[in-house]
């Protein structure tokens, strides 16, 4: 619009919060699968837009896809069959979380001016490309830890904490309180 | 001493930073370990003091024990046979992570009044008498996510975010750096 040409506060929405993915590398179906589907929870709830998965796991696809339309929002998992090349053609930034990287706190900002950011966590095993390939190397502290609190972490300081406790279309929704569970919508089954 | 007895200024730091342990119900030792592991992980390198296991598993402290000894810190997993008692006899405030509770957002100037703060996190099936054992009853977000994001996040709400990047007595630190991996002190294995 015409009307609102004023120089500074053109897109303060826009580089203040970008649109976040996360890609999670080297998840393995077979085994216990609790672990990727912390990421992927943890990925929601914070404020990111959908996971991307290598290898492809439809079944934890699915299951992501029921919490979404009980809890809202619009969050989904997308199996990824190449992450190079994926990475390699993403259109924003790529941000690595390793624990030899450099100190989210210091490089929060800069990532903060990306349109779109995608945030790679990987295994225990991360192949030595992916710390080329990305534009950042992103720490938590330098210490061993989770790629959950990573994700976590990171989004926080990327999005600004947890965002509203109700996500739109979902079918229940918790009222917090002090004490007890409190749940309501349609959606709800008793606590 | 009584050279320092101005009003204000007397506890800033006790007052600021309490000590925080963690105490993890309903772990499984037959299961898969590796989220209780990554909680404990989480626990030590965003700051806290030690973390309580329900029921006890000593491969996993052992194995604990081990990331102490090579990256440093006086972290220690410990073992609890009944936790009810634990939890009652409690000497300072007890916080459940629950996604039904209130924002830690608004809890996290009171408890950090307390100087010792126990942190506890269940598994699926919370035990219903936790919600009335706590003193607070706290939320990072109203949505199902992970209580290895939940540790996290209220850990640097607590603590004030990650500590610095090498802890007391370690044999190896890493050395943040923009690409790659790079380690150094005696106990470091080529990367």
């Amino acid at each position: 619009m015409a009307t609102a040409s004023s120089g500074s506060s053109r897109h303060p929405r826009r580089r203040t919060r970008p649109e976040v993915s996360v890609l999670r590398i080297g998840h393995r179906a077979g085994r216990d699968p609790r672990l990727t589907t912390h990421v992927a929870l943890t990925a929601r709830a914070l404020g990111a837009s959908r996971m991307y998965l290598h290898p492809p796991d439809p079944e934890l696809a699915a299951r992501l896809g029921r919490v979404a339309e009980r809890w809202g929002g619009s969050f989904t998992v997308n199996g990824v069959e190449q992450w190079r090349p994926f990475v390699r053609d993403w259109d924003g930034a790529v941000v690595h979380l390793t624990m030899y990287g450099i100190p989210i706190d210091r490089a929060a900002a800069r990532i903060r001016r990306h349109r779109r950011v995608l945030l790679v966590v990987g295994g225990a095993k991360v192949p030595p490309q992916l710390y080329r390939l990305a534009q950042y190397n992103v720490a938590v502290g330098n210490q061993p830890h989770s790629e959950v609190a990573a994700v976590a972490i990171v989004l926080d300081r990327l999005l600004g904490g947890p965002p509203p406790r109700s996500f739109r279309g979902a079918t229940q929704r918790i009222v917090p309180s002090a004490r007890g569970k409190k749940v309501v919508g349609p959606g709800a089954t008793g606590a």
